[in-house]
């Protein structure tokens, strides 16, 4: 079906561009150093604001600048160009019957039908239109996390500009010349209007690359919602003990893996507009550089290589690396209850504990209930076990070996030699033979160990103390 | 009313300032690189401590050798100079009937009738004598976070010295060759004793000059509170759901703006000696970057730009940046319960819920109360909630345009061309023309988005789907 | 007694060296700069990923290679040399009776019967092969959190192995081109398994020294637990309020210190394995450089320095520092809630309350109670309180001045001119003459202050308030 919407695209790029003169190279931000001897142009005077700057004369295009931004799970908003000017429509509202994973849907807020709104990406030097629409119940405002814009576009309800009442339409237009990663969202109510979704990633492409262009550029919008199981809404009460952790508002197994050529440049932008955590993202098998945050490049001098990089609630973090090892990756919050789903979080503590006798009652309350925890919770997804109505187990999904014991904020990394296309799913990963942890020969066991565990009896000093 | 403590000023520096050889500029902290190569002296020795130096001969001064820092809604403390050394003296008492914001007042404790302590200024090279007293009900130790000192002037009690109990004085001394941003803290009963407010902020200023020097040098202390609605004691035990986030103590509406002109160089100086809470600190319209940590100075190869500083429990940041984008700009936690007050947290998720009929209920206990969060949280303050004696609404504070949403840990950066004075509120920015974001008229969406969102039909495909 | 285990040692290390040609040295990780330039070799091919390099010809041995990390409460594991590989073997079981400090205990899991496992230590270009039996009553997959190896010995359950079923004995084997601070922790079911103690460090010291080798390398794994005050249990469902903080699983005033002499290059390395907390790591009396994550090495450029340094659930960072300043100085966690024990932590609210006669009422359900928090904390351990079976006093160890009113994640630095050993204990610090804080004298306070506080009418204007 085609669309209205579908009209806006990048295709139209050059249609309205003006002979505005050529200006300078942008430099956001300027080389590391001392930032108060920056303040001043040679002659003295104060260096304005990059939004004073007029646009550059041409759009940016996907294709010809960038290499697209991709949104797992969700989609970049169109646009269309009137005059120069990238124009964008953004509606605020109710989205009901948004699914995390397969098994949970709740009614949340968003923009134009999603849940979190769609990506922006736009070119270092664009100048933006953004009409925003208001189809919530109550008075909202869009701020432009990190952009350096004029005061009164800055989308703070009732210190720049008044709130968009229900069913007003407000356009907010400025000239961007930062490059990074950014973000929209709320700023009226913020406490329940993030609690139910309504934010969204701004991508602004450098005009000029830096170095060579990523082959993979992959934007990550971090959340956290309560849900309480068998309700529909979230929770914007919830200061803490959050339950459904999500990447773009999808929670494992209900997110797209990436997928990526051994070889490929790989750039991934998180932002996190989570109510209250600070999510440790980490990746396995290789190391990445953060390479920017929403204030700007950091200075190559100023980098650290990391496997986990935190995201402080209310920014962004860009990382690179080049993806040299194929396989199956695991991406992922490390806060243990963040790579989980809502089940499980408030049973009682029954490790060790032996719980014959417990279920039957427990049954009267939770049906299909089965206690878990005696041995560990791995068993509850795989178990199958009857949760209440919209409720996720705990953890798990199927992998190519066993169960994955891993819900929340979880992805793969699938990094292949060979791929037929970036949107298809190359399946589980074959590891060449001898590259598998499995399980060691008797013969391996007594080369190496001198004694078979479990099979022979438990050699003296096998529990090692303190020594040294 | 002249008192004899504002004797203590820095118009008697010089006087006593004996005639010790001058000594090598400080270098702290050395430039980057191996910490193990810096270790020794070119003859092999090990490098000493910076304390163990002689002071600086002469008496750091305001105004000569550093601009004054402020510490909004709270003060420098005075000193007086005897024999070249600058004199201070901290009494911990109780502080009663702390102000918060208008409408929360409790009982807490502090340094000199302060809630925090005032600010502690000196400059690199000085030598410091402070006096503490204790009037607090409880023995205390005043630990000097971040300071290299003796062992002995450390301030953690039972470790480093017996605690001083309550009406006893304590005598600490110490030179300090370091530059930054600093605190002090009780090191005795912390969870009780900082819960309830025992702690301030050191600034040492750079001996000589690094680049230009500040325009305007801010320094705010960040701190976290449980004081259950309608009691006047902040409650230690809280971990996890405090309920009054502040900037030097106060929250917002009570929190003084940051009044700056453009073009001045600014220097914002954070500590954070809240309990648990590891605050993303977020600023509008600007980036900073970050030039020092308790630890010292950043070296310029290793800064970062930032609009969302983390600053950790028990650490300070240092940013700056040059104010050249005029405006009202919001500057806060970004956790979006720490931009709230008191009220609400525990209310019932009703958000979409038909709340008719609950009020009558709910006001048999709460006098006054109405249901908000059918339609979110905003009308809270605005309508003029009745709430608890000795409470604060959620959030609220009437603005330029309309009501602001905000509460805790939120003030606003006032950015103006020109200002009578530092000292008196510009008040609310105009927006030039043109910049501020308003309602779209008809023709203006009819030109660029082909329909009037709301008044006509939504067209086909209004909702966008995930493509490409 | 020697065991068969303690064969497994570096002095057999170049038993089974066979004649593998040089490789050039690791270059791990590049230099700082365009991650996407790194990614190629001169002829234009992908550089493949470390693990495919041919070991170092010579397995890298203790006091030749590398000084031994030390692990205070714990220890490194023994390994044996077969054919030039480093054979480890982990045993994943139940350890009854962990003792987290002198009256706590609990029964956890843990490897090898430690809790935490043992430390895993080699030299960058080693070849190891570990293998792990599983002696849980679940099953359980070791993933080797940092390490860059073939996707197959990744361990994680399900995706790139098949999980480790009870009494089955797996196989892990790769060779290790990095260095610096890595871990590794169950990584199957881990909400529960992590929780319950299953993880452990891993050290990787390069092959070739950067700059001086450390006199003394410390590691520590934090972690944290929620064990209710009486049980023998630790609860893997608890989100938020842990009350077990610990260092290598002890918990002041179980935890051993750091010894060190004045002048040693000192080098510490933290890994958290924190269900949900971020660790802000706090020390007195020094600054240090954070040198490296679990990405790898920090450049030199980009090195910061501080005195407290978040460690973000999921890293590791490494410290270094020349210890000059001689004392004993506490490091710990900063977090106030962290350097607290089990008790008191629930405790109701009775700051500046008149608690005589709630009490006796008390004491029927909690034999020994009595009241704390009228006029602080600090007396609870003091006091010698009674508390339940199995449970420890809120704060407390006795020091050489008074009460140390610490706890959980707490430790001591031990700094000294002389030392015997680093093995023994130096006891507490002398302070030299006139460097301890103490009672100020009548004549000082006459003399600095113009009056005594206290012994004479508090002067006129003793209340500073906000001025300037």
């Amino acid at each position: 079906m085609i669309t209205r919407r579908e009209l806006f695209t990048g295709a139209a790029a050059l249609a309205g561009a003006a002979a505005i003169p050529q200006v300078a190279r942008a430099q956001n931000p300027p080389p590391p150093g001392d930032p108060f001897t920056q303040s001043r142009t040679p002659d003295g005077k104060i260096v304005p604001p990059s939004w004073t700057r007029p646009p550059h004369p041409e759009p940016g295009e996907p294709g010809k600048h960038y290499t697209p931004s991709v949104t797992l799970n969700g989609f970049t908003l169109p646009w269309k160009l009137v005059d120069g000017v990238k124009v964008f429509h953004l509606t605020a509202e109710e989205v009901p019957n948004h699914e995390f994973a397969p098994g949970l849907k709740a009614h949340c807020w968003g923009y134009n039908g999603q849940v979190h709104g769609p990506t922006i990406e736009v070119v270092e030097g664009d100048r933006v239109r953004v009409y925003v629409t208001n189809k919530l119940p109550e008075a909202t405002a869009v701020h432009w996390h990190g952009i350096i814009g004029p005061n009164g576009m800055d989308g703070v309800g009732g210190l720049t500009q008044r709130s968009i009442a229900p069913n007003e339409t407000f356009k907010y237009e400025f000239t961007l010349w930062q490059h990074g990663t950014f973000m929209y969202h709320a700023h009226h109510d913020e406490m329940t209007q993030m609690a139910l979704g309504l934010m969204g990633m701004i991508v602004i492409h450098p005009r000029e690359p830096r170095g060579p262009r990523p082959d993979r550029d992959f934007v990550f919008l971090l959340s956290e919602w309560k849900i309480v199981a068998g309700t529909m809404r979230p929770d914007p009460n919830e200061m803490t003990e959050f339950n459904v952790l999500t990447l773009n508002a999808r929670c494992y197994p209900g997110t797209a893996p990436l997928i990526i050529k051994t070889g490929d440049r790989v750039r991934i932008r998180f932002g996190n507009l989570s109510a209250m955590d600070h999510h440790p993202m980490h990746f396995h098998g290789h190391y990445w550089w953060v390479t920017a945050t929403d204030g700007g490049e950091i200075p190559e001098s100023a980098r650290v290589p990391e496997v986990t990089t935190i995201v402080p609630v209310g920014s962004t973090r860009t990382m690179e690396f080049v993806a040299n090892n194929p396989g199956d990756w695991a991406m992922h919050c490390h806060m243990s209850h963040h790579v989980m789903n809502q089940m499980g979080h408030g049973l009682p503590n029954l490790i060790g504990v032996n719980t014959r006798g417990l279920d039957q009652q427990a049954r009267q309350s939770l049906p299909g209930y089965m206690t878990m925890g005696d041995t560990g919770m791995a068993e509850m997804g795989q178990m199958g076990m009857r949760v209440p109505r919209n409720s996720l187990p705990m953890i798990g999904s199927k992998g190519p070996h066993d169960y994955i014991t891993m819900g929340g904020m979880y992805t793969n990394i699938k990094v292949r030699d060979h791929l037929e296309s970036y949107d298809k799913d190359p399946g589980w990963y074959e590891a060449p033979p001898g590259t598998r942890a499995d399980v060691a020969s008797i013969d391996e066991m007594q080369r190496d160990l001198g004694f078979i565990p479990g099979a022979t009896p438990k050699p003296e000093g096998e529990h090692m103390h303190h020594h040294g």
